[in-house]
């Protein structure tokens, strides 16, 4: 009598990051005296910066305590941190009510569950290469999926155009994997295809904080007609370590109205309904990155990796290597030399230079021929892996 | 081109809560030196106890440092958490896989994330007075209600009968708001029912520590049959007081199976694509929990709430009124005497003696002419509540 969700049969099972441990256990079988350097992985090494330790002892101490324990935390989050964060966008000239900032248990969590607000007929632009979640959690809702693929003709920043129309359109920016980033002229392009169309973007910011050229935009609503069209979409997972910790927040602007229904107001009713609201400790913790303090110390930790990114380029400038990222962001997509393919470049750095990373065909068909550092690993591995490839392209 | 999900215009507001600060709020400022007694609220009151907050410092403290430092943690859960946490149903002779245990964020969260797995054609039986969100998560979805009244000719515990025939089975042992709990034989038949019809059951386990009777089951799966039917969706909410600190788990037997589709991989699936996992520093706390020092502190929590109880369910026998629950719930569950209405109750006790309970109404139609009291308040509020009751009804 219970039908399962039968498009759940439809997923595609990815074997990227498990090839990818296979082959870097059959090599270190095989070199057991071998170290691996390793720039595959999207996840960070520094520890959380000093104020947020702080707030987050001082939380726990709360929930130690008879007169400060919180219980259930307000579902949208606490109207403190909210202001706190509409404050943080206020800062930087875009106005925002505080109740357009909603908290998260981190961006991967909210781009599953905002889809719910959407009609499973409404179709899904997802621009490629991508972060396979884009993909995989609308085949799981049975929407139809247009994909766009983009190149190194266009940067990896493609126009919209007459086969790019769908309900829904995911813009991450700076993208994961291409570290490509939107101009605003670009940007705006999307915004007024959206708002001509009628479509939703879902701009994932995850990686705004990498952003140094101030002529390019960190938020959606920083340009003229997104409070229509945009939700925002954003983490503290790269900003300031978060990734194991987990919190994000989310703008859904009170504009933002389709067929009669304020998409805000939904994501209320969503929340109130379907969640009890994000830890009390977690949220103090996040409170303390938007403090003058906290913005000082999560810039330190950015900045670090930032080296670890001009460590890398320069490398593959020396090496005459085409890439796009690693400057406003904390990836680096790079084209294999002499055409070979992702995975064969991937065996090729691995043999050669015990140099780990993540081959681009993993990310959608059109990132073949193209290969991902992050710029999240040690120091160490970082310098040692830039000076093996100067070595192996001189 | 985008389309909302329109079955959000089909929900109904709630007023409950809102009504009843409403009126305190008027009564307050008719009253300005008039003191409340409040046992409506169904949150915790006790902070945390030693072993988690000493789990809590300990986590944060790994965050700090470079060496213990935790990024991602896996989706479904930290597999040693996932180990201690079945080897806690093992100890109580149920039979259980590590890996059919998955942490959450908390059983609310879980009980709107898990209908992801189901087809939204499926309909579901809400076994009414109910926590309105099981109606809430079903209508934003488009799904059938079937509603099962209860009353109290049955103990408000319904048996299955051919008018209670649904895809989803939502049931609530120790319930919210009756604090009635299913013997092993009411129970028994559910899963027999669930089995003969292909249902699934969606067990929500999240008052089961408060049952002390050892022959009412605390768990589903201590049942015949449960392996092949039932989803259970536990809480450290009220069993640790995690209600402000989030953690819970759900637990997906690998026999449960339909269509060919096994939710407990339809389950990986879903949180590998649409969570990056709980929070590090929750996993610890919740690990603590588990602990033999864990569940002798949060036994005594739980005794202090049971010990309020006790209070008022003997207040109640004095005044010779009918209720459930108490005895193995945190909630009770009584009748409103001389056929008084909930709302007209609520008034009456506000306006007589100063006590804030919740109307019965706001569960349910089936749930009018009853009245809901927390046991969760202060001993101070309780034990005042209680002389108050006695009092009015001698």
């Amino acid at each position: 009598m219970i039908i399962p969700n039968m498009h759940y049969a439809e997923l595609k099972n990815s074997y990227l990051f498990y090839n990818i441990a296979q082959k870097t256990k059959a090599y270190l079988a095989e070199h057991p005296d071998s170290r691996l350097y390793r720039l595959g992985i999207g996840d960070v090494t520094l520890p959380l910066c000093d104020a947020v330790i702080k707030a987050l002892h001082e939380a726990v101490d709360d929930q130690a305590d008879l007169k400060r324990f919180h219980g259930y935390m307000p579902e949208c989050g606490d109207p403190s941190l909210r202001a706190l964060i509409a404050g943080h966008y206020r800062k930087r000239g875009i106005a925002l009510e505080d109740d357009e900032v909603f908290v998260s248990s981190g961006a991967s969590d909210e781009l599953g569950d905002i889809l719910h607000l959407f009609d499973r007929q409404s179709s899904a632009l997802v621009i490629e290469p991508a972060y396979p979640a884009y993909v995989d959690a609308n085949v799981m809702e049975g929407r139809t999926i247009v994909h766009l693929p983009s190149g190194k003709a266009d940067a990896f920043l493609p126009e919209p155009s007459e086969s790019a129309k769908a309900g829904l359109l995911y813009i991450c920016s700076p993208n994961n994997p291409t570290g490509a980033v939107f101009s605003r002229e670009k940007l705006q392009k999307w915004i007024d295809f959206a708002n001509a169309n009628g479509s939703v973007i879902l701009f994932d910011a995850a990686y705004e904080a990498f952003i140094e050229d101030e002529t390019l935009p960190r938020s959606i609503f920083e340009l003229e007609g997104a409070r229509t069209c945009a939700i925002e979409i954003c983490s503290l997972s790269k900003t300031a370590g978060f990734t194991g910790t987990r919190f994000g927040y989310t703008v859904i602007p009170k504009d933002l109205v389709r067929n009669g229904m304020s998409f805000n107001e939904m994501w209320v009713r969503n929340r109130t309904t379907r969640t009890n609201g994000v830890s009390y400790i977690l949220q103090k913790a996040a409170a303390a990155v938007f403090t003058e303090e906290g913005q000082k110390q999560i810039a330190e930790n950015i900045h670090f990796y930032k080296e670890n990114a001009r460590i890398l380029t320069e490398a593959l400038d020396e090496a005459g290597i085409w890439y796009t990222g690693g400057k406003n962001a904390p990836y680096i997509w790079m084209e294999c030399p002499d055409g070979m393919d992702s995975w064969k470049f991937f065996d090729y750095l691995l043999q050669e230079i015990q140099v780990v990373g993540t081959p681009g065909e993993g990310f959608g068909s059109c990132g073949e021929g193209y290969f991902r550092f992050s710029t999240f690993g040690s120091r160490e591995d970082t310098l040692e892996a830039a000076k093996r490839i100067k070595r192996l392209f001189r």
